[in-house]
């Protein structure tokens, strides 16, 4: 079978995949999801997947009966299933059916599991590097919720639609206060004098797993790392610059905004941190 | 039938209705609703409910195929089949099915209208006057889709939580710079020196279609209203003050943390705009 959507435990056929109508993921946003990726067959880093999903889902209200080894094993067995060695995850959980705002809600969770065979970024895009738009949309780091991977994904779509009209492979947003937040759907790093920098976890962005292991990685390669605020004039003057997330993994930067960042994509830091990406991923799960 | 979900035109059992596990609005939140209320079955405003709803749906790059007209019906029909005179209206309009974030969508919208026995707010509360606290969190006035009525709700949730679980009614949100924005699910309106006031669409609100009513009310009532940002000390500080929704009509506010806003509610403003908008409603659904 060569993709799984399973709803609450059960296998569908795609095209008659359904969630209640009264579902309060739909009705009200009140859903998380995750993104993951699986070489030949094994779920990178599915563990901590599982408990950023378990503790937005505590900070939002519905965690209590959340139970994170069940949720681990119906991923498990959705790529099982699936026979696929390289694949895309989407693990979808919402609160469960419900109407009225803060109505509790009545049952269990609703959990929707997809698993597809993993389209990969160009190669051409991790040799040429990403050309890049500072997005005129900003993520609110004051806001709790920037946090948390909630299915609100409008803004990312707004977003990502104005760099693909531009010409741009992807967009930047900033926070409010004009620093550096995140792209669309990656973590932004950058190299200045041989210290690798991102920005903390209270300036707008999503907490990376890949952005964790990164940086959990650093010393290993002899690299400084540091979360900082990252100002707009820092990112056009960085020596590199690279994106992660769990698909693409760790992705160059080319330009942003017409101008070229550093010498070229990718830069020597960024090459080595790929390196032992793909490392960690062999010690974790190709052994 | 007391009750009517329908699910792209067709009337299903509220425990049976089902929208696809790949609805973009389950997946991606890319989903706008309205609430309405009919009087002796006729809906009040429906027209402009639903250009609301499509000039947002316009902003969010799914408008294009979208019938008002058609939708418009659609509210009517399930209203005169739940033969409810006094009527709540959900209305949930998705961009349809679609995987990938910047993908289009394949086929049509997804609408899903659902009827029910209107649930009056506590006369009460009418009598006393809501009781408010100034919320933690707040509205991102900057963010172009604060404007918008999405269905992620997650933020709006969280503050009623907070409020009830302070044994208040409800709560004001300020936005980013410390000025009033609105109410969990409401307008908000202050009286001073005899002058309406109410935050201006750009100040982090919902330009609410009750709002609207009550502005442009305030004339033939002899009161000059104006949009203007509010400061919390504007409010602590009003002579009245009322919040404004669909459902709940004109709410006077009694308390705002603890201090006692003007003489009493409801004042007197306040009483005259509830019986303009009573005349209204009556003007435009009772004849």
């Amino acid at each position: 079978m060569p993709e799984v959507l399973a709803v609450n435990g059960r296998s569908v056929c795609p095209t008659d995949a359904a969630v209640s109508a009264c579902d309060r993921g739909f009705l009200y946003g009140e859903a998380l999801f995750e993104t993951m990726r699986a070489y030949k067959g094994v779920i990178f880093r599915l563990d901590d997947h599982v408990a950023r999903l378990k503790g937005s889902a505590g900070f939002l209200g519905f965690g209590d009966n959340l139970d994170a080894a069940a949720l681990a094993q119906a991923v498990r067995s959705a790529v099982a299933e699936s026979q696929l060695a390289d694949a895309y995850i989407r693990v979808t959980v919402t609160s469960g059916q419900g109407r009225g705002l803060t109505a509790k809600p009545v049952g269990d969770h609703t959990v929707v599991v997809e698993v597809r065979q993993l389209a990969p970024y160009s190669p051409h895009l991790y040799e040429r590097g990403a050309r890049l738009m500072v997005s005129r949309y900003h993520r609110d780091e004051r806001s709790p919720l920037t946090a948390h991977k909630i299915t609100n994904y409008v803004l990312t779509v707004l977003a990502k639609r104005e760099a693909a009209a531009q010409g741009y492979d992807d967009a930047i947003l900033l926070n409010s206060r004009g620093e550096v937040a995140e792209a669309s759907v990656s973590n932004v790093f950058i190299v200045k004098e041989g210290v690798v920098l991102t920005p903390s976890c209270e300036r707008g962005i999503l907490p990376g797993i890949t952005r964790q292991v990164i940086l959990d990685l650093c010393p290993a390669s002899g690299l400084r790392a540091s979360e900082v605020p990252i100002g707009v004039d820092a990112l056009f003057t960085a020596q590199e610059a690279f994106l992660t997330n769990t698909l693409m993994e760790v992705m160059p930067v080319r330009e942003i905004d017409g101008r070229t960042i550093g010498m070229r994509a990718p830069g020597p830091v960024t090459r080595e941190l790929a390196r032992q990406y793909r490392l960690a991923v062999e010690r974790e799960v190709l052994h």
